[in-house]
Parts: C-alpha cells; structure tokens; sequence
C-alpha cells in the first residue's frame, strides 16, 4: 500500500478535473476548507496542502480573510500521465541512432531554430561574453595557456560554491569538480554509481540526451510517471524503490526538460528522504536551474545530507554553449568521480573556467540572469500564444515555470516523427517527442525552443507547423 | 614458431651487444655484408636490412663506395627489454589511485616542472595564440557562441585532412571527429572496439594514463616489450594475436612516450600488415607526432587500407594543452565513435576549434612546428647531457626522436618512487616509472620533462636528483 504522505496530490487532481470539466469556472469562489474536508473525508491540512500547491500551479488563487477563487480553467494544458502506460519494470533503451541525426539540423545556420532547447544570442550577453575572454589573453594568458588544476579553477570553484550558501547543505569548493559541459557531468555520475547492465530510474518524459546515454553505457531504464506540473510521482518512484535493484536515479527538479515544471521545495526534500530511505543514489541535472522564472530555485542537493546526491549542472542554457563548460558536486562519490573525470578529458578548457570565474566574481552572471529569466518567460508566453492560435483545436501544450521550451500536444494521434520531416524540408528545426520516451509513449507530442523572440519569421514558421499538424491529423482520419 | 620477417632485428640486437662489449669500437670499420652474412648464416639482404636499421638509430654509418663503421657505442643507452620479464598474458591493471596524485603536482606553479609531459610556454607561441582567440572573438563571436557541429568545425577538419595528403592512404575531412583532447579520443576508441573484461594490448613501457584508461574501463591488458629504438616487438605481438581473444592494440609509432622513439615507416607498415591479418583494432595514440625532430612523421594510420586504424591526436603537446582540443579518425568505427562523442562531451569548446583552424589555414602551425622541433632537440640533448654529469654511474638513458621527455634508469636497484617522494618535498616535480607498466616493471626509471629550456634551477634540480639518486642507491646497498 502507498502511504498517504501524497494524498493531497489526489485531491488535486480531482479538484482540477472539476475545474477541467466546468463545475467550477473562473473567478468562483471555492467551498470552505472544513466543507472539503468533509467532502473529501480528508484533514483541513490536506485540503490546505492541495489549495497550496494548486495555487502555485497557478490554478487557484487565495485571497485573506476572503476565500479561495480559480484563477485558471486552462483547457490548453497538457493531460497529466496516464498511470496504466507505466509498468514501471526495467527496460533496454533501443532509440534509433537517427536521434543523433536530428540534432544536427541544428548546426544548419538557414533553419529555423525550433529545435534543440536553446537560448538564443539575441537574449545572452555574447559581447561581453566575448570582451572577458579577449581581457583573460591578455592578462591571464599562460594560465589560460596551461592544463588547469584537474578540480578546476579555484576562482571558478570558489565562486560556483559561494551561490549555494543558502542551501540547507551548502555545496563547498572542495566538492566540485569541472567537466566539459552538464553532459560528461552526467555521464560521469552515471559512471561513478553504476555498471552495464543495472537499472536506472528515468522521469517520463524526460531528456533524450539523457535516454541516448543510458543506451550507450548498456543500463536498464525504469519509467516512472511525471506530472507536467508537480515533477516525477514520488509515490510511483517510492514503489520502484521498494522492489530493489535500482543503481540511480536521474531527475531534474528544476524547469525540467520538456515539461518545464519547478517542483516545489517540499518535494524535493521529499525526493531526497527517499533516496536516502532506500539507498538510492540520485543523479540531478539541474542544466535549466539558473533559468527558473521567479527567482534562484535551491535544486534537491540543497537537502542532501547523505551526499547521496550527484548533482550537474552547466552554463550552456544560460550564458554560452560553445564554451563547453560544466560542473558536478558528487557527494560521496566524488572520488571515483574525479578519477572518471580525469581519464575522460583530462582537464576542462582553461580559458572557459577562468571567464566563468571572472563572470561570477564581477556579479555580471547574476545581473545577467534577472533579465534573462525575463526574456525566456516573455518569449515562452508569445510562443504559447501563437500556438494556440495557429495550431488545431485540441492542441495542448505547458505552462514552463522556466526554461525556454514548450511542450505541445497535438490532436488526432498526429506522430510528430512526419511532422519533423516535413517541417525539415521547409527549413523548420522542430524536436519530435517520440524520443522523449524509451518506447514511444510520447509520440504525438512536439518540443519547441522558444529561445529566440518570436519574430515574424518564427510567426510564420509557428502558423506552417499548425497547418501541418491540422493536415496530418486529417490524414490520420482518413486512414 | 616465429617467422623470420624480422631477423634482422635479431642480428641487429647481436650487432649492438658485440659493439657495447667493445668487439667493434667507435670509428672502426665492420666485416662486409658478404663476411657477415656467412658468420650469421643469414641472406646478404638481411645484414643489409639491419645495417640501415643500426644507421637509422645512430650506431652505424654506411659509408657509400667505402664500408660500414661504427659511429657509436653509447654506454647509457638503456638496455633493451628482457623478454623473460614478458608472459604475454592478460591481468587486470591495478595502478594505485596515487597516479591522480602524481599528476597534481603539475598545478602547482612553484614547482621545478620535470613531471609532466609537456613543453613549456617558452617554447610555444602564447602570445600569438591569444591573438588568435583575440581576432576570433571579434570576427566569428556567434560561431564561438554557439554548439560547434557534432562533427567539428569544418574549417578545421578541412585542414587537418590536407595535413594527410601524403599518406598511402590520407585520411578525409569526412573521416574525422574533434574531440576534446587526446584523452576523450583515447577513450571513445577504447570504447568504440571493446568492452569491459576484453583483453588490450599495449607497449611496454607504456603512456600511464593509457593504462589508467584500461583500468577505470575494466579491461585487460597484455603487455608486449618495447624496444627503446625501434618500438613495440612485432615477432611478440604476433605471438599474442596468434593465441586470440585480443580486442584492441594501443600504440605509439611516434615519438613514444615515454622512450621517445619513431618507428621506421617500414615497421609502421608491418604494424598495419598484422592488425589486418589478425582483424585487431589498432588504436594509435599520436599525440606526440607532431614533435618529431626530423620532420613530419606519417603515424601507422598512413598505411590502414582497412579501415582498422583508430588514430588519435592532439594540440596539447605541440601548441596548448588549455585549448582541450583533439581529434580521430576512427576508420570504420567511425559512427559509433561518433555517438559515443556525442554523448560524452556533445561537442568540443567551438572557440578552440576556429582558433585552430585558422592557425592551421595561415601555415603558421606548420611553421611554428619547425622551431619547436629544433627547440625540444635542443632541450632533450642538453637534459642528457646534465644528467650524465650529475646522476651515479651506471645511469642509462634515452636518446629521443621527438617528445620532450627522457627516460631515464637508475642504477643500484632505486625505486624512483621514493626519489619522487623526496623531489616533491623539495620542489621538484618528476615521474616514477613504475606506473608505467601494470606490474612495476620499471621501478628503477623516472620519466624527466625536457619541455623547457635547461635553466640554473632546472640544472640544480638535476644535480639534487643526481645526488639523491646515488644517496638511495648507498642505502639500498647498506640494507
């Protein structure tokens, strides 16, 4: 039996299909707290916990000494997983090697870039950027020249850690190491826990790259259900965890990758207690972090008192891709994850380290952050709105609390794989969710970088994409 | 049994032993082919074969219309492997974790650098360099922004494809992969041929990072003596491929690290030839090609037909090891070599890869490669030369084709481990050479770096470790 810690999720839900289905519409006042706690035969504190988290999401909104009010009935939000397609039993990950082959597009300058999950230059600080290296050859140029420390730049190190204070438990300069980008993070995490042939927990759907890399290294997947607003289903992952023989666990908790939700601190501390229950170690990629909209979000290694928390990150989504520069607190694993990372590439770039740690030590990469978080949320908005204006009735699509991509549903059981290709053709890079999945869950789903603003060009891109989304479906039809 | 393909090294080894126990001395003149080959029961083409073989390490000089005469009978050349030491069988490396350790002590920069492998900043062009990524973050500040091409830059690749054009068999633009550095390459085209508990081949004495690589992966190793002049032993490594059950084989055939030898072109072929009779990858680690003294050095790859050869290279030993830039081509591996890249690293720092395009585009690459050849000859020679000054009689060493580093024997039974020990203590970074073979083979050598100029402090290093050297011989010998 599952424990009751995560009832009010399920009123939640049920509250929400109400809301959905029209017996509470927008602007009504909800009953008391003491009325649905008798309605539901659950506690006032339950009640108040679903109120709380639905508020959050945005549904809701509770006015003092008032009452609770909708706010929201959006009928565009995506369906919350559907349990029954979740066996939740360990898998090989068989996707097609052509994964590789859609990211390539990207590298084609005439596309449009709908594609891979990007800021675009027009809303990073690429001149500065550029005038910080230009100002490290010419004053730290033999340090630049040299094989850095392989930890990584102190200054780097020291200032990455200084961002964690707040943290429940702080991330310390000793505990970090420097990869070249969040990916050898991962890769080396995922190394640092586990050996071919074990099973590693995913979320559903989550990153590909992630899926890519645990068919390569030859691990198992276990699926567990994501909310596309509240995160992966602890009670699900708590029942994975119960059954044993779980090496990892691979999350992000912040402005996750395709879904785009925050889960909230609660849960993430919740998410800690369970990889610490049962021993599990937990690798979190936390690349979109420093994008969350309202403000800098603590990741779950700010609970992580067991150091069983591998934690990665990058400044790829958020400052500069090419510079290829990552880093990872391994907890208790940093000494084989150290030694991974040595023998994987040595050391990182020297003059990407020594920018990054001028960047931070200035409070430029802080500033810088604030008006990025504005322009990704301004730019995710502009973009929903044109798809639901352009795409076919039916179409559902998130609501990002960070990061820059959209997650689009669309109707008429439309595989986005056709739609990719056709979109390709007419020189519009898309992502189809057929690889968001290790069998093809997610098939009808469609990623959008909304990473640029939404020029004219990206209007007509967006309106195109609709109209072929409308005609595959009628062709679905009349199949 | 053998075949007799390779004779004349047997002749040759005879040859040399005659001319150090002083049957031939210096300036003398040898019997003629004609007399040799009826005392050696061998064709007249096989002493011929050896001759050019003694000429070309420097022992020989044939003296057209005259004769052969000896040229030298170098008593500190090291010796030449004992074979008995070699059981040609598969064990796993253990190399203790301490190797990490070794290697730090590169970061601190109050240390006399005799370490590391690596030429100095006095010898590269820093200056020029920096202006590079200076020119290039004004010019192409998007392009260094940016994710490079899965592939590579193609200004980049396109230039290092020309570098090959005259090879038996060039390698094409298509053909290569960017990585980030030697090692990332190393270790993808490990990982591209094998799989944990396969069996590698490999030198002896050996790279240590590449014995580090096959441990952190699970492999076994064979090791295969290595002769100090003419490279790894091919009668050996066909005896191993004969028995079967051999995944790969990781080679140097340039300027070898740490013996500092080129094999012929004829050996390189032979090298090839048998990788194809016995279908066994072979995965050349040309890191230091590029610094060999005579001239450009075609790796074994110039001659793979098969698509066998999985080459690796760098600029990290000839330019700027803080770049963490490299390349492969991997043959026909190449699409798996090419996901597993994808997903260790996803792409290599793009601001690197344009800097060296340009800098191979301008000629300027090739052009600075002329003077660092002569400039690390130069090094290597006056290193030597303190060495025997200052280190006890019966110290044998090295004498380089390339590279920067000697390898160096001390006599007296030292284990150089406790000699790096005390250097440490006094400032002085070296190498000790046990961690160069699986089983401490070579306990008694020590690796020195030649890859800045012999300064007063570096002469006063040398004069320390000298002392040192004779002070733990005398202790051993009071035990």
């Amino acid at each position: 039996m599952i424990d009751d810690r995560f009832l009010y999720e399920r009123i939640s839900r049920r509250l929400l299909e109400q809301i959905g289905a029209g017996s509470f519409t927008v602007g009504q006042k909800l009953p008391s707290v003491r009325r649905m706690s008798a309605m539901f035969k659950v506690s006032v504190n339950t009640v108040m916990q679903s109120y709380r988290q639905l508020e959050a999401e945005g549904y809701l909104e509770i006015r003092p000494q008032s009452g609770v009010y909708v706010r929201s009935s959006d009928v565009h939000d995506i369906p919350e997983p559907d349990g029954s397609r979740y066996p939740l039993l360990p898998v090989e990950v068989s996707l097609s090697e052509q994964v590789l082959h859609y990211m390539e597009l990207h590298a084609d300058p005439d596309m449009v870039r709908l594609g891979i999950a990007l800021p675009g230059p027009e809303v990073l600080p690429v001149d500065r950027v550029m005038a910080t290296i230009r100002d490290v050859t010419r004053h730290h140029a033999l340090e630049a020249w040299d094989y850095m420390h392989p930890n990584g730049s102190a200054l780097f190190t020291h200032h990455l850690a200084r961002r964690s204070l707040s943290y429940e438990v702080p991330v310390t300069a000793e505990d970090i190491i420097v990869t070249s980008g969040a990916m050898e993070a991962l890769s080396l995490a995922l190394r640092s826990v586990s050996r071919p042939g074990d099973t590693v927990v995913v979320e559903s759907p989550t990153y590909y790259g992630a899926l890519l890399l645990l068919e390569t290294h030859q691990r198992k997947v276990v699926e567990v259900p994501t909310h596309p607003r509240q995160g992966i289903s602890l009670a699900a992952l708590e029942q994975v965890f119960q059954r044993g023989g779980v090496a990892a666990c691979l999350v992000s908790t912040n402005a996750q990758n395709p879904l785009g939700f925050t889960m909230s601190l609660e849960r993430k501390a919740a998410l800690v207690a369970l990889s610490e229950r049962y021993q599990v170690p937990l690798i979190e990629n936390d690349v979109w972090g420093d994008t969350v909209y309202q403000d800098a979000a603590p990741p779950a290694k700010a609970f992580d008192r067991s150091g069983l928390v591998l934690y990665c990150s990058s400044f790829s989504k958020s400052l500069m891709p090419g510079l290829r520069i990552g880093w990872a607190a391994a907890g208790r694993f940093q000494k084989r994850f150290r030694e991974l990372k040595q023998l994987s590439t040595i050391t990182s770039t020297s003059i990407s380290q020594i920018v990054m740690g001028r960047l931070l030590e200035s409070g430029f990469y802080a500033q810088h952050l604030r008006e990025l978080r504005l322009h990704l949320h301004d730019q995710v908005e502009a973009m929903a709105r044109e798809v639901r204006r352009y795409f076919p009735p039916g179409t559902r699509l998130t609501r990002p609390t960070g990061g820059c991509v959209l997650w689009v549903r669309l109707p008429g059981g439309v595989d986005t794989l056709a739609l990719f290709q056709r979109a390709a053709g007419r020189g519009i890079h898309v992502f189809p969710g057929g690889v968001f999945s290790v069998d093809g869950k997610h098939a009808d789903y469609l990623r959008l970088n909304a990473g640029s603003p939404v020029t004219a060009q990206v209007r007509r891109a967006l309106c195109w994409l609709g109209e072929a989304a409308a005609e595959l479906a009628a062709e679905n039809q009349r199949r």
